[in-house]
């Protein structure tokens, strides 16, 4: 391959675009390989096209090797299957939905969970056929509220999606395990770093659930690490519960005066004053939080979360288990249709199913029998002390909606966590048996008897691990591809006026190309060699050569666009080098 | 590339499907090449994966070597650009259309004039950029009224579409010419036959365009050859004028009783009752059809057609001369709201726009000046004989509304035509300056004037090819593949089952791959010779090879699948035969 800069569709900018934020995005579009088209919705210019087909490649190969085939579902999908999983509605305003010329419902598939599993009921009848996997590189749709840093997270993107489909819970595992290992050898591969994390399923049903995140800044996924090795998304991480306590010598619930106590702090503040012999803080109070959940099927459903006063209510990690219900905050219309909710002083004495509000009451799991709290009395300027769970108040549930804090400690207990953020790269599932359920996926098992198939669900975001590569591995002149993805493996520019050098540089150019050196040559005659540079810097081949002045003493500047180190080549042996050097992947 | 028959996800199928008419699609389903998803929407599988990719990687290869360079853009798609250039509303029923959560109104492209547009518009300002060519293999979407065929007309299907944009007009020839070469190599190479031939540009706007047509029965398209070279759709032929004629012997035009003659048939009857001098016929009668044009923005027009009466309205020719407006037939409302329509007897008395009815009349090429014609009176049961077009009335212009037949005149005088069906699967066409001029893009030339820029149009169905490749080399047994796109090299079937035989073909199927030769190995244990032969007759891959009986004397069978022929191979040297073969392309 050998691309001219002189003749490329490319012009670089040299300002950031007015709506980009992170890194990948302002670069991408910067260096000219992607281009905005509405919304959430990229086009792909020529230099993007070779790094998302290189990506692509290396997918491929690894499904390919892994024995996985290969097939491809449309985008634009008819509604029943969707109807069957229920996830028509539950996909919401994530959807896009349409109707063709005849009126009939249709769809462009988020996933396709559905159409493999009938697909497969299609073609397949008994355990002999299993196990089998099949994927598809294919493009996908979710109208997202609120689509962000360029191609992360776009409306329209390329997805890997792979199925497993097994007889029983062990074929399942072993499905999983051959798809993580496929997840690892793509993602070593691709140059980026990445790191390996419990995850929860989600809107997709299922039990045992892994996330490949790409560490950085600017992801959207926050998860967390302990020393003794575990890892999770934040939604993911469950809460060590306290032992119960005793309570005998807990003196009698006694509602106190607060007067303007309707916040936590003001509540310390005040119980501080009134009983100066404790030592009062924010966990010692128990915060109620009101939310209203909206069902897929249109329902509300009011919630009350009661947790420790020094923690927030963590939303995302909120209705992750909510999912597949919506949460929006309680209104004043919302208080007004429950007269029992007396706001800031809302207590236990009223939420709960079996009390006045009727409100469902769940708690963190710290709130465990015998601990007791200062919380409000349901009551203008009043607060309860002394209030003991198990003794005088008994909450519906529990619920992991409270934020995670650097320090707790991790639920297999190797150590403190520390957090930080991702980007979403790979997601496997064990998806179980939702979807063959709801579609009558069945097949014969050895006994004549029909069982139902067991599946599993492994996406990999193909556009976005573009924009992640990209994310995580450019520097502050510009993007920095590992050469497996790079748009081309040698940069090489051509400097100054002398004609003597574009023919050295033309003639190197051929030589590499002719070894199959992937080359993009800036032959730009009238550009400054200035101009080149920095072109060069921000396109991020991985090895950029300079033909230019160095030519009259016989030498040749090359330079790791990576580690910034020069070494001057004598032009005689440059080509032998260079498509060495390549070949051992450096 | 390794593929076993007992783990391959395939089911073949002995039965045609019920939906299937043309062969092509009867044995791509039954084959396991693609599955019905929906109307006109198709799920490929792990073989049709295979060709599809196999095409589009031929399809990517040619383009990059005649220097296009690759883009990619969404499906879904913004109005606004679509708004500009009319499609919006000129596609009809045809465009999916749907909105997102806020509202906006978007699209699903059906092929993307306005986007390439837009985008050089974006990146490039000046004369010194052009010509440049860019091209995309992408999902397209249309709403078919008609989806049939399988995949040869499908609602979702994948197209390459290409376009250049060039200065002036001789550097559109160039680049027109340069994309023509690139089809011709590209179709070579898939190994189907082609014809070229002169096409109308219709919907598209633009002047110069030519069709890719794979020969074949099943084909949509019509198309003529003359024995000098001439060859063209249908649509895009164009009638031959005879001279004026001198008419100062014709007699005046006189009236007739006609009765019972509302038909061309009884109208000559009854022409020959009363004239039984002359030798009639229906080429003497001259036939008005009326039509209702509805257009785009939803208006409505009457037409009237006439033209010799031994001639039909080809609705098509007339479709694609007056697209994008629709045509249906004249209806009984529309013949009361025209009263001067006296139906059967409907003459050029009160036809075209200064005539009793109003309506625009519109005659075939050969009605020219002279020419003398028993037409209807505009009264019951009365024709009038002897009206001389330019003598008794003046027609609003011609049109190319007659069917072509056998025998017919080729345009440029290089003998009779013959007709003959294709698919198309291919279309050229310069464009101009209509999306240009639509969307503004404009460079500055050399003078440093500003300039509109003259673009080209290449389409080429890549789902469409897969399509047609089948159904021009299939044969009774089943599909026939050129080894360029077929899923495998060789089908190594092993028969019977003596462990020997299997032992033997395992290693013949690794030595194989290892040699770079793509094998689909039917290894299944418990399948019938039988079976297993019809297998791979039906799935087509290009050389089957037998491992069975004969290994006792030290032989395995090769087949050649297109010609029949067999040949007695030695183990010992199979493999590099084959090699050899397939190094070979035979």
């Amino acid at each position: 391959m050998l691309l001219r800069m002189s003749t490329l569709f490319l012009r670089t900018l040299r300002d950031d675009p007015a709506d980009a934020e992170v890194p990948s995005h302002k670069l991408l579009v910067r260096a000219g390989y992607v281009r905005r088209t509405a919304p959430g919705i990229y086009t792909w210019l020529p230099l993007g096209m070779l790094v998302l087909r290189a990506v692509e490649r290396v997918v491929r190969e690894e499904m390919d090797a892994a024995g996985f085939q290969e097939v491809h579902f449309p985008a634009l999908l008819p509604r029943e299957p969707y109807e069957a999983s229920n996830r028509w509605t539950e996909y919401g305003e994530n959807l896009f939905r349409l109707k063709d010329r005849r009126g009939n419902d249709m769809l462009l598939g988020p996933t396709h969970e559905e159409m493999f599993t009938l697909l497969v009921k299609d073609l397949y009848s008994s355990y002999k056929d299993l196990p089998v996997s099949l994927y598809q590189i294919q493009t996908k749709y979710r109208d997202e509220a609120r689509p962000r840093a360029g191609i992360l997270r776009g409306r329209e993107f390329v997805m890997k999606d792979s199925y497993s489909f097994d007889v029983d819970d062990a074929g399942l595992e072993r499905s999983y395990q051959r798809h993580r290992d496929a997840y690892v050898r793509t993602f070593d591969r691709l140059g980026l770093p990445y790191v390996i994390v419990s995850a929860m399923s989600g809107a997709m049903g299922g039990s045992k659930s892994e996330e490949f995140l790409a560490p950085c800044e600017s992801g959207e996924d926050t998860y967390v690490r302990s020393p003794g090795g575990y890892a999770a998304n934040v939604e993911a991480v469950t809460t060590v519960a306290p032992p119960a306590l005793p309570y005998d010598d807990v003196p009698a619930a006694h509602v106190e005066d607060t007067p303007d106590s309707a916040t936590i702090e003001t509540l310390v503040a005040v119980a501080a004053q009134r009983f100066p012999r404790r030592d009062w803080s924010a966990a010692d109070t128990l915060k109620n939080v009101l939310v209203m959940l909206h069902h897929p099927d249109g329902s509300r459903e009011p919630l009350a979360v009661g947790l420790p006063g020094d923690r927030e209510v963590d939303l995302k990690r909120l209705e992750a288990v909510l999912s597949p219900a919506e949460v929006t905050p309680f209104g004043d219309a919302d208080f007004a249709a429950y007269p029992a909710l007396v706001k800031g002083y809302i207590g236990p004495g009223v939420l709960g199913e079996r009390n006045a509000s009727g409100i469902r009451y769940l708690v963190d799991p710290r709130v465990v029998a015998g601990t007791r709290w200062v919380t409000g009395a349901d009551l203008a300027g009043k607060h309860v002390f002394d209030l003991v769970v198990g003794r005088d108040f008994v909450p519906d549930g529990t619920i992991e909606a409270a934020e995670v804090r650097p320090g707790d400690e991790a639920p297999d207990g190797s150590g403190p966590l520390e957090l930080a953020r991702g980007i979403e790269i790979g997601h496997i599932f064990q998806l179980g048996r939702k979807y063959a359920d709801a579609l009558e996926l069945k097949v014969l098992d050895e006994n004549g008897k029909q069982v139902v198939v067991t599946m599993g669900s492994y996406g990999l975001g193909v556009t976005r691990a573009v924009a992640a590569i990209a994310e995580t591995t450019h520097d502050e002149l510009g993007l920095c591809w590992p050469r497996e993805v790079a748009p081309a493996d040698v940069h090489l520019v051509a400097t100054g006026k002398d004609d003597a050098v574009f023919a050295a540089a033309e003639k190197l150019a051929a030589d590499l190309d002719a070894a199959g050196v992937r080359v993009l040559y800036d032959d730009r005659r009238a550009v400054s060699p200035g101009v080149k540079f920095k072109d060069s810097e921000l396109i991020g081949v991985p090895t950029i050569v300079v033909v230019g002045k160095r030519l009259a003493d016989g030498v040749v500047e090359v330079k790791d666009r990576r580690t910034g180190e020069r070494q001057d080549l004598p032009v005689a042996i440059a080509a032998q080098h260079l498509t060495d050097l390549v070949a051992a992947g450096e």
